[in-house]
């Protein structure tokens, strides 16, 4: 007993979480974590299962019926579409424009993929023709794109790769983690072969869910390499003719085993999990995806304004900026990571830094999920001027809200 | 909007999951997954974590430093395990003994391991003997363990083994996801070099986090493939000299780095499901590891005490059964899926039913984790006993209940 005194009931204090996500998640979708559980193959849950993915096939604005859920952070999103489908050697083309670009390569990587990446200065974004051009050298089996890269706050125009990506036989995905929900995203009018997300940014969710949607064409090449484990298989199960997938967790031909209509048991479905995945997708449709995505930008465009006002810089190429997520030079002579302390210390709100060559050198200010509030923008540009002044940053005072609230008006 | 009509808010009925799991989320773990995030490099966060490490070091009986969750279900973590420290080629030997001995075979069959698997019949263990005769045949660099394989409801013992393992340079992993919390395990005094569970048996909590154990000597192995992304290398990293994993999601070396001092950039925590483990752990420590053995134990008792005077014959050598889960031959002539089916529409309580070989042939009544009490056990006999009367198969009035009765005085 006398060890429990060291662990005490967890009691996290309030935070307002205007970082590049995880940010604060709609109570309806705790709410939704509170139910109690029913049983793997209880007809509830399968039918909760079915409902999801019919829920995730409207929010993707697609008719693929493998739209369904990893068990895993948005990470686990990813990487269950490459092992599936990257076979060792194969050529996949990455274009890099920030650090998630990077970590697709990594994953790819891992896969045993020969992995070639073109790349822009961090703060900008590719030209269609620029993809084609590498596409044409390299002829790769698979783009691989990140929609929004959090890391720069980029987003990377999709609509005219995926007609590329037909014309030259590549199989085309996008990781859509960051910018889903907050961002237009069309999986069959683009040509997506696959795309991931996750629920913690604009989906209003926490880390933990990865929702994915396979077309019909990338599932027919995953099914190539389907394995049914020993303890499971029947006489009627058809073993893949390719080599099998590199990971048990993360092979897609189980997976959809698992969630089709035979329900081959594979993992337990993570059924709280499920229960906020649900959640956000319901609550992303009750407000209609059109709706929300003019949400985020409102509330983006008011934190611009904002800190154009206060006489702060934003960061990178302002005509393809996410919607969610703004990046801000940490002006001259300002510590950063002191600014960053006195917010989360004294008003208990988070912004965030960056990685790589943008570490120290600008903050992260999202606007995403439950997050894209008036309150929640009005709250922290007055806090960060705050801030601003008392670190020796002198604004005019008022002028950012009056600033967001033309936005606004 | 018209679509949402088709998405109705989440309504589980009211479920008592007596199967093998998940079982019912105790109420106080559903609650603290309610909380509020924080962001995932709060202190407030980081705090959490190594409370959490703390945690599960107690309840694993160990000193390991690395002792963290993987986000993902049960098969997450043993996956993230295989595939750090599993190398092309490596043997590795499985003792079989249900259906989850065979996935240890197939997920390191994924790692392109040589598996060697020595096998039992189904609702029998190994003797100590025979594995190290096995080991001192095959040589393998990892015996690969179950400890309860819920399939047959066994339980394999391993106070022995680990010595074993030391004395022939063996590492000696064991699966605890059926028995933790409901069965003694001895990480340190058994010389267990790695060990994962789940939360969704006798923890009593939801599927989606997997507690590992890693010993210094196997995290030694893992580090020679230590791999650092190329989005958050540093100069002062070192990249191991082995080659690197073939997976970046269930790369421990990584996954150290990020639970580690240093915090480097892996996957977002899953924060909702770290908050259940933390309470899952909390709660288990506060009732003490060892009474929740013996609660597990006395449920499990009158259980079994209240099959037998029902006149049914529990599956498989009775004196190695799982303190938290029962089989239970289906008498000849009744159709063991009915009686499911009776059991879950009418009186809305799940038993189990079991793979391949046992299919149709066992049912399975676990008590575990927040199930394992007296109110549950009571309920599902009566109700056992009321269905297989319906069905032909006639049971002595009462007297399972007060065998069970007899096994609480």
């Amino acid at each position: 007993m006398k060890n429990s005194v060291n662990f005490p009931p967890l009691n996290p204090p309030r935070r307002l979480l205007m970082g590049p996500g995880p940010i604060n998640v709609d109570p309806r979708v705790l709410q939704a974590m509170s139910h109690q559980l029913v049983g793997q193959y209880d007809p509830v849950m399968t039918g909760y299962m079915n409902q999801t993915m019919a829920l995730y096939r409207e929010l993707y604005k697609t008719k693929n019926q493998w739209t369904l859920l990893i068990d895993g952070t948005s990470r686990a999103g990813i990487e269950a579409i490459f092992m599936s489908v990257i076979k060792p050697n194969d050529k996949v083309l990455v274009p890099v424009f920030g650090r998630f670009g990077l970590l697709l390569c990594e994953i790819a990587k891992r896969c045993r993929a020969e992995v070639h990446k073109i790349e822009v200065p961090w703060g900008e974004v590719f030209e269609p023709e620029q993809i084609e051009k590498a596409i044409k050298e390299i002829k790769p089996r698979m783009l691989l794109t990140v929609q929004g890269d959090t890391s720069t706050t980029m987003l990377q125009p999709l609509a005219d790769l995926g007609e590329i990506c037909k014309r030259h036989g590549v199989l085309f995905y996008t990781d859509a983690t960051a910018s889903f929900g907050g961002n237009p995203l069309e999986t069959d009018a683009w040509h997506l072969d696959a795309v991931s997300t996750g629920l913690q940014k604009c989906l209003g969710g926490p880390p933990g869910s990865s929702p994915i949607t396979l077309s019909d064409a990338i599932v027919e090449q995953i099914n190539h390499r389907k394995h049914i484990e020993e303890g499971i298989l029947a006489d009627h199960h058809e073993q893949g003719q390719e080599e099998m997938v590199y990971s048990n967790y993360f092979d897609l031909g189980m997976i959809m085993d698992y969630w089709g209509a035979e329900r081959l048991n594979h993992h337990t479905e993570a059924t709280s999990m499920l229960f906020a995945a649900y959640e956000c997708g319901r609550l992303l449709l009750e407000e209609g995806i059109d709706n929300s995505i003019k949400r985020h930008k409102l509330h983006g465009d008011a934190v611009l304004a904002g800190i154009e006002a206060m006489g702060l810089k934003p960061f990178g190429d302002l005509k393809n900026r996410m919607n969610n997520v703004l990046g801000i030079h940490i002006p001259d002579g300002i510590d950063g990571e002191e600014v960053r302390s006195l917010l989360l210390n004294d008003f208990s709100i988070e912004i965030g830094s960056s990685f790589g060559p943008l570490k120290g050198k600008i903050w992260r200010i999202g606007t995403m999920g439950y997050n894209a509030r008036k309150d929640c923008v009005c709250e922290t540009l007055t806090a960060l001027e705050s801030v601003l002044n008392r670190v020796g940053f002198k604004t005019t005072q008022g002028a950012a809200f009056d600033a967001a609230m033309q936005v606004y008006q």
